[in-house]
């Protein structure tokens, strides 16, 4: 097994918890190296594309956050070895990162005002669209996990998804929006919630 | 080898051509469906996420272009077995996908002294920005070849965008941006244009 260093800001989510995750779930050791944002300005020259997460193997590093999970996913073996099911779950979690990159864009903003309405965009937008986008993936898929007939790196990442709408976290965004107009994400949420490892992971976390 | 359908748009370029590309250079026999803009409008909502490439396998279908590129690339032997020369190939699919979105957006834009600004901030920003964390990259894996010590999809995707930059076509983007600021990425350009099996792809679509 090579040495992992996976380096990601300090809270529990975001594009670094999916590979944290799956780690922690296949039982592999890695060095969970956590950048207070305070710290992120001086570290962020080092990284090869200036954002984090960043995995490095034996020493060499790569970056994007989906190409991390994959390669967290077939060590934890929760990355599916049939070429269409892997396609299958590379499509539900590059759909994830484009609604992430919407998001990002709307944490920066100062202004209130200008914060809410972009957010409300967002929701009426994007988010109500990816949402109905993913809803009926997960019906074609069969209805329970996005590939592969169990869990992957793909109901990790729309999982954690549907946690940020619902947290409150999200100003601006109605939390009840994945309820609405997503029920079967909402249920997906919370299958992926009860897993054994996820629930190991998160309930180690609170120790 | 399953049936498989490629649906993209009609020209030479863009998020669906890695995969025509790599089914070419691989022997893959695929229906290329190509929509003219202007039937676009009517075949949109028959995408799964409202956008193309889309590929039907068995006719099955699944989109997000950086997976249907992973999912050619390993049918047409363009995508490394070995777990990190695959993270290495993903994370420069995925980085010029970064930029791809940042340019999307500038498409619509009417107003011509509006669209020059944006697409000035467009190359000043993230096109220089990946054009130097591109160039390094490939340094880092060696100087030919972004993965695998070999051609791959990650390649290809990479070539077609500085292919895009240089050609002209990106009006108020200096069409020697990557000369200047990334000449090891425009020596790459070359090395993939002269490499036998995408010559002989552009050689066939010229008859």
């Amino acid at each position: 097994m090579p040495t992992l260093k996976l380096t990601y800001f300090d809270f529990h989510g975001g594009r670094g918890e999916v590979a944290r995750l799956a780690f922690s779930m296949g039982g592999i050791e890695f060095e969970d190296d956590r950048i207070p944002f305070s710290q992120w300005a001086d570290r962020k020259p080092e990284t090869p594309f200036g954002a984090i997460p960043v995995l490095e193997v034996d020493g060499q590093p790569f970056a994007q956050s989906n190409g991390i999970n994959r390669y967290a996913g077939k060590l934890s073996g929760l990355y599916p070895e049939d070429l269409l099911q892997a396609a299958f779950c590379d499509e539900a979690m590059d759909a994830v990162e484009d609604v992430a990159a919407a998001l990002v864009g709307t944490f920066s903003i100062k202004d209130e005002d200008e914060k809410k309405a972009a957010r409300q965009a967002l929701a009426d937008g994007p988010f109500t669209n990816y949402l109905r986008f993913l809803s009926a993936r997960l019906d074609a898929r069969g209805g329970e996990w996005f590939a592969d007939g169990r869990l992957t790196v793909a109901d990790l990442k729309v999982f954690l998804w549907i946690r940020h709408i619902r947290s409150g976290n999200l100003e601006h965004v109605p939390t009840d929006l994945a309820d609405r107009l997503a029920p079967n994400l909402v249920q997906h949420f919370e299958r992926v919630a009860a897993h054994e490892g996820v629930k190991a992971y998160y309930d180690g976390c609170k120790s």
